[in-house]
C-alpha cells in the first residue's frame, strides 16, 4: 500500500489517499497525479538525519566512517512535497542535493532493541536532504546548513510493506544520473539505527529517520530538476528556484 | 502575566493558568504548587539553540566567539517540566547542566528583521540545555550529546511581558552557586537571534529558542538538584535520577 497526503485545487483540506499507478484514490473518489498537490507524506515531530552512513560517501567527503551513528536533526519547517521547489537562499552559493531512503515511525518507540526494530517502522520514503555545503564546511555543523525552509523534500508517498534491505538508490539532476547505490550499502543497518536513534530520543508516528547519502552528492543551480528514485517506493522530483 | 501548563492529581487533562504569587488560576479555581504537576510550558515544533553566546563561556570552552549565532537543534521528545527528572543515560559519563533564557514565539514569522523582532516573541521562560559533555567532545556535534529524553528542561512559566535585556541569570546545583551572569552579556542580541534563525527557517508559536550559556556550566550527579534561576520569571528546578 502506498498512501500519499495532497490537497486537490484550491480547497485547501489535506486529503490522505492511496497509490494505485497513476492515480489517486479517497473513499472511492479517484484523482489524477495533474490535478492534486503532493504534501509530505507524514507530519513528523521530528526528522533524524544519520550522517555519512555509506563508505563511498565519506570517502568523497574526506571523512573516516563513524563508529557510531552520526546523528543531526533537520526541522520540520524544511518539508516540502513532491513536485514542490527547493528554494536557493540568498545565504549559500553552493546547495547540494543528497538522496536518501528515509524510515516514517508508525509506532512510539523508546530503546528497542535491533531484534524489534522493524516493529516500530509504519513504511518507507525518500527524503532529499539538501545542503548549503559552502555552510556546512565553514561552521563544520549541520544545522543551518541542512535546517533552511524547503531543504527536506520528502515523498511523494509511504510504501507500507518493503524490504529494505538490497533497493536500488538513484539520485538524476536535470535527467543526469549523479547517485547510484543500494541501501545494502548501508554501513549501519536500519535496525542499528533504530536502535541507536530510540535509545538517545522517543521517536513518536510519523516521525523521519533518514538513512544517510551515497556518494555522488553535488551543485544544484536555480531551475535544475532533482529526482531521487528509489526502487519499490517511486520517484521525488523538485526545482531548484 | 505568568502562564503554566499543569495537570493536577491523576487527572492527565491538561490545564493551562495562570500564576499569582504560589498559586496557579484556571477561570475562577485555585490551585497551589503542590498539587500540581508543571509540563512544559509550550508546544514548540522545534527547540533552536544558540552556542558560545557568552564571551565567558566561550573562553571557558577554549573556543572562539562565532562570527555568526551558531545554531543548534534539541528534539521537542527531551522537554520535561519544572519539577521533573534529567534521567542521567548510560551512554554518557559527564551530563553538565547550561542554564538559559528561552525566547517563546508567539506568532509565526520568516525572515523578520531586527527592528520588528520583538513583535514575534510571545513570551520568555528558562531552559536547562543538559549536555552530555563527554558525547559532544567526542562527536563534535550537538544532536546526539543534547538530544536525550529529559535534556531539555523548560519552564516553570512562560512571562510575556518582560524587558529581556539585563536579567540575572544563575545556575544553583545543590544550593551552591555556579552559573552568575546577565543577559546584558549576551553576544548576540536578542532581536539579532531571531531575525537570524527566522532567515533561515520559518519560525511557529510556541517555538523555542534558546540564546545560550554563560560561563560556569558544569557536571551533574544523580541525586543532584539543579536550579535555574532568571530575574522576572522566577525558577526551573530539575533533580537528576
Amino acid at each position: 500500500m502506498k498512501k500519499a497526503r495532497f490537497t486537490v485545487g484550491d480547497d485547501d483540506s489535506v486529503k490522505t489517499g492511496h497509490v494505485e499507478g497513476e492515480r489517486l484514490y479517497v473513499e472511492g473518489t479517484e484523482y489524477s497525479f495533474e490535478e492534486v498537490t503532493f504534501l509530505p507524506p507524514c507530519r513528523p515531530t521530528k526528522i533524524v538525519c544519520i550522517g555519512l552512513n555509506y563508505r563511498d560517501h565519506a570517502d568523497e567527503s574526506g571523512l573516516p566512517v563513524p563508529e557510531n551513528p552520526l546523528i543531526f536533526l533537520k526541522p520540520c519547517s524544511a518539508l516540502i512535497g513532491h513536485r514542490d521547489a527547493i528554494r536557493f537562499p540568498a545565504q549559500s552559493s553552493r546547495v547540494d542535493f543528497e538522496g536518501e531512503l528515509a524510515l516514517v515511525i508508525g509506532r512510539r518507540c523508546s530503546a528497542v532493541g535491533t531484534d524489534t526494530a522493524f516493529d516500530y517502522i509504519g513504511g518507507y520514503t525518500i527524503l532529499n536532504d539538501v545542503t548549503a555545503r559552502d555552510i556546512q564546511l565553514l561552521e563544520s555543523k549541520m544545522t543551518r546548513a541542512k535546517g533552511f525552509d524547503t531543504f527536506a523534500p520528502c515523498g511523494p508517498w509511504i510504501v507500507e510493506s518493503l524490504d529494505p534491505s538490497n533497493l536500488k538508490i538513484e539520485t538524476l539532476l536535470n535527467g543526469e544520473l549523479r547517485q547510484n547505490s543500494s541501501t545494502a550499502e548501508l554501513i549501519f543497518s536500519i535496525p542499528t539505527i533504530i536502535s541507536f536513534v530510540s535509545n538517545v530520543m522517543t521517536l513518536e508516528p510519523g516521525d523521519i529517520v533518514a538513512t544517510g547519502t551515497p556518494a555522488g552528492v553535488g551543485p544544484m543551480q536555480v531551475g535544475d530538476v532533482v529526482e531521487v528514485r528509489i526502487e519499490g517506493i517511486g520517484s521525488l522530483t523538485n526545482i531548484v528556484r
